[in-house]
């Protein structure tokens, strides 16, 4: 029986702690993994600040790369049918829809199972978490797992660890990007670089990020983006001139919200062309109101389309672009700090003053 | 050279005039249409009161059924193919997109042309109006008509004159309703009743309607309504109650904005449930803001679909509705008052108070 | 324990022989269901004969209706949500997708799930069956059931039991049919005449249905066929004249395969419509060619869209169907034969003649 | 009024004579266009070879590139609402759709309508033609143009002239490609090259392109083909192991059949793994049957979509796509051939004989 270490939040505003705990064998259908990489997402600093509460104690971190430990008896293959061994590199989705309620049978959407085990709220006593904050993550039956192709490496699959994935459910709830289109994005985390660089592939004609600071605007034009303003020197009107202009007085086809700030929601909608979208993904823990006069929405044909979480689809769909475009796109560069699993909560704080691109846990 | 009588809106505000003018015969790819039966649409009363403004002087009308009174030379079918002859009944969407522009060629969406002949508009010293509310009424090159089938009702059709092509429309922006899904309708004017016989005949769980006065929810009984609410009797909360009991707790499916209110916008949104949409179709000529919290949408999935005016296939579709249902559902006794062109002004008022389930002129 | 009854193909050709087993409790997500109501489908025929094979021995029956003897200590509520007891009244698939291969997971489609345990396969010793010729049935996990609401009358649904969740499958598969479109179905059993009901209330213009025998095409009727050929006094260029007229010399646009008979397809594919779909569901027993000329379906912008089994989704589907017309089409007229367990091998041998509308075992 | 050289096919199988006449201004809403480049497409030979029957004479070419010579007094922008004036380089589709049939207005698929003024029919003795194998065209009202951005090289351009618009078209037609697919090009001239880097762009997870000759599967690998196979080298077996082996036992998730032989139907159908799509393109032209089994059509939800040519979306998204790709791709290198008018009897035979990559003429 191994030990395993892991940081754990105990309650909200409190520090990491560092919990060993012994830990048996992958049984039936589960697979145990040795984490080799943890994403630092927003989200984990939200949870730690109390913006997002869930019930404590519970080991942090949603997005990971680690090694196959142990494989329960059942199980021979990842989730795309790919023999699996241990020792083999995957990529996981640390959340299991049921697959038995209203969402996922009826609905078919997952991403809405009100009994989805929320990535951070494991803790069984007798298993490793599934948290990814630790040497050892558990993957319980129905979670989602795929084999990471020896072609990818693995920080430029990190880089948009659960960023991509929401990216990718979002652009399916919207319809895709046609070819020509104009695109807008708000913000410049991961997210909305995620949304730079799938709007730059499918095709758009121009993608324009609205972000900060200067260093994410260059990785923004590495990905992709054809104009990039920094919000931080400019006003809105000014910007609302720019997206004018770049779109021929029509305003964006599709606006992806990455920004995370209700007044982006704001300043973004009137900028929406007749027949376009605007793509709400990153105000899922902003509260707040924004005054909208339906009538635009009405008269030019506008669809505003929230969209929340992920799917095992697009999970499997961010190691296909990844392994597609990692040799032309510096995705790796991404990661721009690492942290020991000591230093989780050095991590988490980094995250919080927006200083990395994309900050990682090495376990 | 026959002689057109035509009611005329010399400016907003000012009482509709009767005019006479000679009119020549069709040429090349028009056709002359001699009126039967022309809509009061709640459009000509917010363009008579100025809400809405047009160039003047316009003809007002623009849903309407007729007989052909003269085919242009090169006119030998309507637009499904149909072989055409002078006499035969038919039913046309007065308004041409140009088909040459950004959204007839390339977004394909001709209701968003920005060249499109507003219905209204037409004033052509040699031709007879475009606009309805005439013993004759002109349709250019590109303008959609369809032959009404010997077995379908004048009055049934009119009923929904432009109402439902415009539900039509906005449902397939939506992109359907599926069976069992809860639907709420939010108005009972023409545009609420087809929504409300749209949804019942699409397999809609339950379709729970507010509006008012009582003969409008009676109708929408009959045309499909599982509950109908007096908005007048009740207030905003217990309406919420209700939905929510109806739906299970979730809130409905689809919401379909038909009440031309931004209060109905501020009240319907959070009655939405999770993957579900709702759709503007009422508030174009509202001005006004809602305060709106961009979470919710984002978080539920929710998408808020706007959809304005109507296409030349949601016009076939109307026929073909109307023709495989009117004669399950009591459609032509929407018609409650009839009015001849002299009464014009007569039937625009009685609009404007709301009197009417569908008023018409006969010219 | 109870002692369960249950009708076994011990091998193909065979006749079903009556077993009795002690069964334990239900356990963890498990239920167990009294059958009511069992459907004897084409598909248990194919078994039988041999035309199809599967490891025997195997106990049929995969559509059927019954009331939960037991409730696993987990089980709360149905696939829908809605609460559940024992004593109510549920409607099943009795097949579960894996949900966690390529199929379930990264296509999306549970039907194409290599790993579906086959409703016909199980035998576990301590289990009651899977299949449904029997007194009680076993629910695993993962099983979807739905409550029967009380005003859906067992026959009314049974009628349709697997036949319509297959055709909304297909439909779906489809896109849909679009009001006014002209469809053409091959085949008069149960999912032709699911497929006619189901078209007729999706408006289509016409829909027009090849068949025999005559007891049949009048069922077809009732559902909302507007022609009925009977195949058995017509030749194949008759029919074909009789859907050119039809459809305004077009072609049908839909044209839906449950004829299960491979020249009902070479038949069929030239009838299609520019723009048109054929549909093919009928056909998964039936080997054999037919010569296709690419050409024909390059030209005219034609999708042959093959469709096979159901999902979760798709079962709910029918029950809301079903509630929804069951007081205006008399579905529950389907059901002309019903058989005791005991006689199961009769009620097989009935279908194989082709005698009844809809026959029923009642265990 | 100026004179214009024409290259005029009297009738099938005669060489095509050099002609001129005299050309008045262009009205109206026409434009007049001095051709600089004209693709030369396999339907140019076919149409000579009597492969297809027009109406004769006729002047054959439909892609090209050309100045603005004169605009109609009515045209101020292209079709995506760019201004325009004499001197701009445009593109543009030789056929007007009549925007009044059935297929035009209803179904919504202009690619359909049976009133296209076909490309190569033009005769009008008092206009340029509209077939580009000339030195000056014709653009009649209702034609889709579109400005080429400056920086676009003409080259890149004509490279896949009507291919690209053709192969957006049936990829639209299929819901396009996903991310990880699996996808088979069955093909190597231009619609198999564009097919190529389409799937390509889309993310594929691999792209297999069974073509000939070497030089043409080399242009594939640039194109972003992962497996070439000549054709000529191989037999049917090996070729569907090599796709096997690719597609991890399962098959292509899309094949796009651009070969233009009915074998190579064939041979493909077999190979499309289950939930996928096998896609007509190419057979348009090519007679004959080909043994289907619609069984596995069946059982594998298996889609057939054919595509025939292509609509002004596709022509505009066509400029989108080389615009975007150009620098990246050698495109332009697609041009192996030049002829100059008077050797457009040449540059058919060169095509007929397979030689180029793309023939083009410069009038």
């Amino acid at each position: 029986m191994r030990t395993v270490k892991r940081a754990v939040l105990v309650k909200p505003g409190a520090p990491l702690e560092i919990w060993e705990r012994p830990t048996p064998s992958a049984s039936g259908r589960e697979v145990i993994v040795s984490v080799e990489m943890s994403g630092v997402c927003g989200t984990d600093h939200h949870l730690q600040s109390g913006d997002i509460t869930l019930p404590n104690p519970m080991v942090l971190g949603h997005e990971a790369i680690g090694r196959i430990a142990e494989l329960g008896p059942e199980v021979t293959t990842d989730s795309a049918g790919e023999p699996v061994a241990v020792g083999d590199l995957v990529y996981w989705q640390p959340a299991q829809p049921c697959y038995r309620c209203y969402y996922c049978t009826v609905v078919e959407d997952v991403s809405m199972c009100p009994n989805l085990v929320t990535f951070q709220l494991h803790q069984h006593a007798d298993k490793p978490p599934v948290g990814t904050y630790a040497q050892y993550a558990w993957l319980p039956d129905r979670t989602a797992f795929f084999k990471v192709p020896a072609d990818v490496p693995a920080e430029a699959l990190i880089a948009f660890g659960c960023a991509m994935p929401t990216v990718l459910h979002a652009l399916n709830r919207l319809g895709g990007i046609r070819y020509g289109q104009h695109v807008l994005v708000q913000g410049s985390g991961p997210v909305g670089l995620a949304a730079t660089l799938l709007a730059h592939l499918a095709g758009a004609s121009s993608v324009t990020v609205l972000g900060a600071p200067p260093n994410r605007l260059e990785m923004a034009t590495k990905l992709g983006a054809t104009t990039t303003i920094d919000v931080t020197r400019t006003d809105e009107r000014s910007r609302a001139e720019a997206v004018k202009e770049i779109t021929d007085g029509r305003g964006a086809d599709v606006i992806i919200e990455a920004a995370g700030r209700v007044p982006a929601f704001t300043e973004g909608l009137p900028l929406v062309a007749p027949d376009g979208s605007y793509v709400i993904i990153g105000l899922w823990s902003a509260p707040g109101t924004s005054p909208v006069e339906p009538r635009y929405l009405n008269n030019h044909n506008i669809r505003v389309i929230g969209s929340a979480y992920t799917t095992p689809r697009h999970m499997y769909e961010t190691l296909q672009v990844t392994r597609a475009v990692h040799r032309r796109y510096p995705l790796a560069e991404m990661v721009t700090h690492r942290f020991a699993l000591d230093e989780a909560q050095a991590a988490i704080d980094a995250v919080g003053r927006g200083e990395p691109l994309k900050a990682v846990i090495l376990p």
